[in-house]
């Protein structure tokens, strides 16, 4: 039994978070998550394919064991998964799993169970946003609908399936959507009733949006076991679950609200307060008087300051000047908009702070709207409201700012 | 005997307090000051009727056991006693009070001991502002001045008065001030030596600008009794009198320099500097990294991270983005000027921070200048500079920030 | 013996530090230069003259038992040398020493070990910037080269010399260099290869520019030895090195990294974060919330809540706005430019915050750059981006806030 891991998408919704690595890189409690899928399937095969863009190419040599297989032609899932046929016997069967999704070990062990086709299934409270499954009685597929009006049911694709070989003849019949793709779901939809549709009950999640990642890590880190690895200086008080990684210091002063992530050689504090659903990347430094409160900040990245961050994503290698600030509650208590691609788009979140790509330096005092995102290597200049999204790479002046300053 | 409180005042000076509840019912260590003087009351008489103002009845319907009677006619303190005529007996003696009096129980006592119609006089550092009594050796009332250019004592009128029913033969006899209005001094004038005039030197303070209100805070937290009913957690460092109410929660790395007052279900810290003569509200939130010093915090308000609030008054309800500071001191270091109506007048305080209204919400990184009013509701943009004072409703922009911000 | 300290220099390049007190009375861990180079001297001699500006006359009145010499006439430092002829004997052997040095007794000792005309010799990193040292194989000296474009050694001429009376009649025979002085160093080539050249290898230091004295105190930091006079609350945590004077407190949950330096009387906290190579000066106040990092802090300042300091100085008296932030890093992370008199130059240093003169005022939420220097008694408004150097007594308010600042 092969697993083809489809990873060639662009991440384009989840940037600034993917202008500094591919989606599936995307860190759940410091740790990416195409690996965290790549052990799980590793208990059920030895063989696994990743299909991927040429661009990202860097990234993917850090995996052991797997073979890269790039995409060069046609795009959609479709097309990716045409890219493997060559490494799939006649006889086959094989998972296919869309890389950017976070499950449980359950999801697999659910398809291996079925034999020959079968697409995983489970249930959104959004199906709206998804493919639509209908099923028949006897749980053969009758057919995917992309993202209907009215849904028929909550039942999604999970976008995890078991395919024998012939999938690709069938992917030779389709043809390409009205958005340019070859749909790896049209190919399903012809192959029909011999389909076995697989429901699964368990942790799913598309991480589609920046503040998805922000729930994916809730999610894992309510399962994780508290271990202490780090050393505690006196007068820290933890109160429920904290996991602190090996070379981690809290410093005296710091108030942990569990439950916390605190990755390998982080320092926290002194007189630091981190608050429930904060996960704290390796080498992070979190310094003097921040409060943190269910933020992912990924490795490297210093807040050492007098900041308050809530509600927000902050990439790798981040530095943030002392009194920087993030704003993560609308005056008007409405769910905060953020823009994806060029849509403004609700986050479901009344409480959303920013989203800062890798490398972005701050000045001092600055303040960052809520559902603003600051591309990655972006400066911004001290004092500066940030009440829009800031390009990747840009110098962030306010205009009044420019001009001389003063007298 | 009945008490007369007279409520029916508009509370003008006192805005922005004064945009969300009458003038009487501010807070004194988070209780209303007019129930404060009702139990007051209540030791020497069962019968207290309030004048108030129609647009008013809604709040003093949480008052029990006291009957309410609307001013209906006319304008100014005579006006207002002479609703209650018909309550009175025609031998009765009543007392009569300005609601919006801060006194002590002696005051009451004192006037008691005396028969027939009486005025409680006490001595005022600034005799000029109020209504100076004149008497006789035989301590009777030869006049009452109003704001005299030049005082001939100190003695001064404390609004506290005990009358016979003749007391509304003589209000039918005066006639309307230069200010519109049918004052009951005068009536007491007409009435002359034969009131009484009896010294007050306990506490009295007419809460009629808004630090006053802190200052009467003040003297009642430095007669109150220090009790802890609350929980506190480890490290927390208590200094001087701390009066802590049921539920309340100080939390670890937490610094209090007493006196202070912290309500029911307030919620302190982590790391939090509470300095001499605070009053924190019931439900109230001082977060992390926040320092507050001689200020007047109402029910549930939140001041969550990093601010300074010094010499100020905060009304209930208000937010506060992480960051809001309010400066308390001018360059110069003269007395802090605030506008109350259309005139700047002085504070006599060399420190003075804020006023703020009810519902208020200020931005991240806001700055308030000492001595300026938010009006209750308003909105303050993240990172303005507020250096006048805002409206109530007014949404804050400065207009630097009004303009596209950036490049 | 006598000693001779020439201390008439204007200290330009030191300003805003100079604009309240001579150069030689710059702070070494609280205590004046001048001072520090006096007790020294005084293990030597009990006749120390200070040749001295008019215009600096009431600061030199605090020294006991040393001759003030007004320099009258003339510029430069042979000008100045030449205001102490009548006070130095025919037979008499003198020590001249610039009175900015800061140095190790050793470097007297050496030179007194030798007889007749001699001049103290260190090696520089940067020769380029001092006089340098040419001399024979004998320890001779050739010639002092000013300022060479290449340097033919890194061996530099230290200030520090030891004349017969002879060095008059030298002085008499120069002329007014092209910068308009007499250059003593003029003078000593006269006299040539009777002056001997006395290395020194102990810590030298020309403080000649405002982050010079940053590693000057450290410099004496790293060699005191620790001591604690003053109190401590619990809850506090010294790591390393803490020198803590009499009459200073220390107050719950402060972090003390040492080495450091806490002057008398200053109080620390609570919650404040006190880093490496601080130097507080007496009186000082560093209240709640505040960081300071590797600063110099003169006596009765006040960072009294919510601060970050880093790799500045604060001169005396001066009173940061709550939330005042210095930056002490650009964001290419280039050596930190400063304006000295008119020209720009380059720090040396990744990291230099400020530079404070005495009695500024600064408004809440201010942020200065790196590199800034503010002269003494300016204010600087509220909400401040403070880009570029103010003048002394200048009122800083930036053009945007100028204008009506709201709707």
């Amino acid at each position: 039994m092969k697993a083809v891991l489809l990873a060639a998408g662009k991440g384009e919704r989840l940037e600034p978070i993917t202008h500094t690595r591919p989606k599936p890189f995307v860190p759940i409690l410091d740790y990416p998550l195409i690996l965290r899928n790549i052990e799980i399937l590793r208990r059920y095969t030895r063989d696994i394919l990743i299909v991927i863009d040429s661009k990202h190419k860097e990234y993917y040599k850090v995996l052991d064991n797997v073979t890269l297989v790039e995409q060069l032609e046609g795009h959609g899932t479709a097309a990716a998964l045409k890219a493997v046929e060559k490494h799939i016997g006649k006889d086959d069967e094989f998972l296919v799993i869309y890389a950017d999704l976070a499950f449980e070990e359950s999801a697999i062990k659910n398809l291996l169970n079925v034999k020959g086709n079968a697409i995983l299934a489970t249930e959104s409270q959004n199906p709206k946003n998804y493919g639509v499954i209908i099923r028949d009685s006897e749980s053969n597929l009758v057919k995917i609908v992309e993202k209907p009006e009215n849904p028929p049911s909550n039942l999604i694709n999970a976008g995890i399936y078991k395919f024998t070989n012939d999938i690709f003849s069938y992917i030779s019949k389709i043809k390409v959507s009205s958005r340019g793709e070859l749909e790896l779901t049209d190919a399903v939809n012809l192959i029909g009733s011999k389909v076995k549709v697989v429901q699964y009950n368990g942790f799913w999640m598309d991480i589609g949006r920046p503040w998805d990642l922000i729930e994916a890590n809730k999610f894992f880190l309510d399962r994780e076991i508290d271990r202490n690895l780090g050393s505690i200086e006196e007068n820290v008080k933890i109160k429920g679950k904290a996991i602190i990684e090996e070379g981690a210091v809290i410093k005296s002063g710091t108030y942990i609200e569990g439950p916390v992530y605190i990755g390998k050689n982080a320092t926290i504090g002194p007189n630091a307060y981190i608050r429930p659903y904060t996960v704290i990347g390796s080498n992070v430094k979190i310094g003097a008087f921040n409060e943190i409160k269910e933020s992912v900040i990924m490795e490297n990245s210093k807040i050492p300051h007098l900041s308050y961050v809530g509600d927000s994503i902050i990439c790798e290698d981040v530095n943030f000047g002392a009194g920087t600030i993030t704003a993560n509650l609308r005056f008007d208590e409405k769910e905060v908009k953020v823009r994806i691609r060029n849509e403004i788009v609700s986050s479901g979140r009344k409480k959303l702070g920013a989203i800062v790509g890798a490398h972005v330096r701050t000045g001092i005092n600055v303040s960052i709207l809520p559902g603003v995102k600051i591309g990655a290597y972006a400066w911004i200049y001290p004092g500066s409201i940030v009440d829009r999204d800031v390009e990747k790479g840009e110098k962030f002046i306010p205009s009044y700012l420019r001009r001389s300053s003063s007298s």
